[in-house]
């Protein structure tokens, strides 16, 4: 191997040890499926399509937004879905067949939306408005209310967080629901960013109202995240009549062109497809479970150490106020007007919450002798 | 082994021998990078930034990129690039710099323009003039003058095709160029798709008028296609004066939010990297004239056997008539408006094309033989 490509697995390889911002797991193995990566695979466009190519794995990334479409209660054969390159793709699909049904409709987001939205509603050219969110991370309805209320003649689009990046705040589709039939609102659309949560909400007892069930009308779920793998990767699913409002036939590709990319990676559906098959529902309740009770230690661990820590009910993500740029550099935490947070993916060990929390307990200290010498210095 | 992946390796296996009609290589081998499959690579934002998640590959990343600049004779420092998900991503980048800068511009593409675009502009948002193409699949010059000529209010956004999806013809940014200065049009944009065609020409020696020397703005080129990799990828190289308009400053991620989609694979510009390393210049020329060589060979071949075969000059891209659903299917021969084409890719030989022209000759031959009868029957 060149000695860059050996420094480079050194560096990730201590990198992982050390990463407890990121909402990636880190504990998969795709060994199996490495033969399939001596093929040029393709999963242009449709995957419930025929394709002249024929090095694609269309039937495996079938399998897996059926499993999802289950998931997430998406009505019996009136769902359309693909793998894609991630929760970004997923939510720019979502909007653009919101702009197709509703050309002159109105995206409405909670300030604590991920920043890559706006990117993306930028590049789709759609108005949009943020919403205030609460404390806690969640949409403020109140402020959702009050703004709907005055512009009753535009169909809203509901850009729902389903789990936001800094504190995985869940948006309650069924609140959301409540406010537009209180308004009288019956042209709407529905967009969930389930990015993280979506991964393991639906194995959990108490979850949110946010699929297919309380109104969703397309959802955006990473791959990457709960699942785990080495390349970014999601699921988008969305209503089957929606999604056929958009789709043109193509003559070159003999198939439908209802994708956001041309050529798309088909070693990702691959991935799932195992990660499901071995794994099991069973085995990702177990997964989800561990991964909540792991986000209760961290909460208990660091509020013990002296850290006013916090998370959201049923939520992987912990906050807390930002400790040193040491300590964020160190342990990666991602950061942002003055919060942290760690992510208690399935990976994380106890062990290494530990060491984060006695680190901050140190600094702590250290703090209030500067601090007591200061003011004995008075 | 699952039985079904087991299926679907023999496939792959058998397909892949089986293919003449797609631009993508076979011929690569990346044994050596599957150890780094273990991580959760994530090449998210700017790869010219720092990133606090510490698992990223940037570094080889801006190598790739800094290697496309040269072959595309990008001017220095004057230019930004990232590694995609494939060609349509970096269309899609491209047709966002040039809306950013000139919102109110009008796209004009030639007729041969690959289906995607459409999808694009439609994204975009983006006005758009289809022109004519010659019978080659080249841009009409004189229906892009004079369309031009009664539009000269409005800044033109020229998407060229270096290398069109059916015959692989190239638009000639020298003859385009000279269409703007001779009707005065000073704000103007070109972007082009190199998708298949820019992974080459920049190693022979009769190339076309078509990178940043010659007038473009911004030049995606695939990976896949003419490097080869089992998942499809691409390089989108832009002036950097245009793309630090659009970039923005996003705290969360400690980094500037300049690519299309937000979290990046990183595996992909590992592979390009080696693929440029362990080959190198003088490799790629050798890779490219061998393919070209094969293109010749093979509408030679064709016309020997009484197909009416043809290329366009410099091309890999063989036309012909579209044979029998049987042989298309066969050969994965991709077909449109009657017509279908092979693709000589590096990995292609000359015995495969040997045997499809064997397998048309037969089909004439027992045509002309129906034929006959029919008409001794008549």
């Amino acid at each position: 191997m060149h000695p860059r490509l050996d420094k480079l697995l050194e560096q990730l390889d201590k990198a992982s040890t050390q990463s407890l911002g990121y909402p990636v797991s880190f504990d998969f193995d795709y060994q199996a499926l490495y033969p399939f990566l001596a093929y040029s695979i393709n999963n242009a466009g449709d995957p419930f399509a025929d394709m002249t190519y024929k090095l694609n794995t269309y039937s495996f990334e079938r399998d897996v937004v059926e499993y999802y479409a289950r998931l997430t209660h998406a009505p019996k054969d009136a769902w359309w879905g693909y793998v894609t390159n991630g929760g970004t793709e997923g939510n720019l699909y979502g909007l653009y067949l919101a702009r197709e049904i509703y050309p002159q409709g109105i995206v409405y987001h909670s300030q604590d939306t991920h920043y890559s939205v706006s990117k993306n509603l930028h590049f789709l050219g759609m108005k949009n408005i943020m919403i205030r969110s609460q404390e806690n991370g969640e949409i403020d309805y109140e402020d959702l209310r009050e703004t709907l209320r005055v512009r009753r003649d535009v169909p809203p689009i509901i850009f729902a967080n389903i789990g936001t990046t800094m504190t995985e705040a869940r948006d309650d589709l069924a609140k959301i629901k409540a406010i537009l039939d209180e308004l009288a609102i019956s042209k709407y659309y529905i967009h969930c960013d389930a990015a993280l949560s979506g991964g393991y909400l639906p194995f959990i007892e108490h979850q949110n109202h946010w699929d297919f069930a309380d109104g969703a009308h397309s959802i955006s779920i990473s791959g990457h995240k709960f699942i785990g793998s080495p390349i970014p990767c999601g699921i988008v699913l969305a209503l089957k009549e929606n999604v056929e409002r958009i789709s043109r036939s193509i003559s070159y590709i003999g198939g439908r062109d209802t994708t956001v990319t041309g050529s798309r990676n088909g070693f990702s559906p691959l991935m799932l497809w195992q990660a499901i098959k071995t794994t099991g529902d069973q085995g990702l309740k177990e997964r989800a479970e561990k991964a909540l009770a792991t986000a209760a230690f961290a909460v208990e661990c660091l509020q013990q150490a002296g850290v006013a820590a916090w998370r959201n009910a049923n939520a992987l993500t912990v906050i807390l106020p930002q400790p040193s740029a040491a300590i964020r550099d160190h342990w990666q935490l991602a950061t942002a007007n003055g919060i942290s947070h760690l992510i208690c993916m399935p990976n994380i060990r106890r062990v290494q919450i530990e060491a984060l929390a006695a680190e901050i307990a140190t600094e702590i200290e250290a703090d209030n002798k500067a601090g007591k010498k200061e003011h004995e210095d008075d």
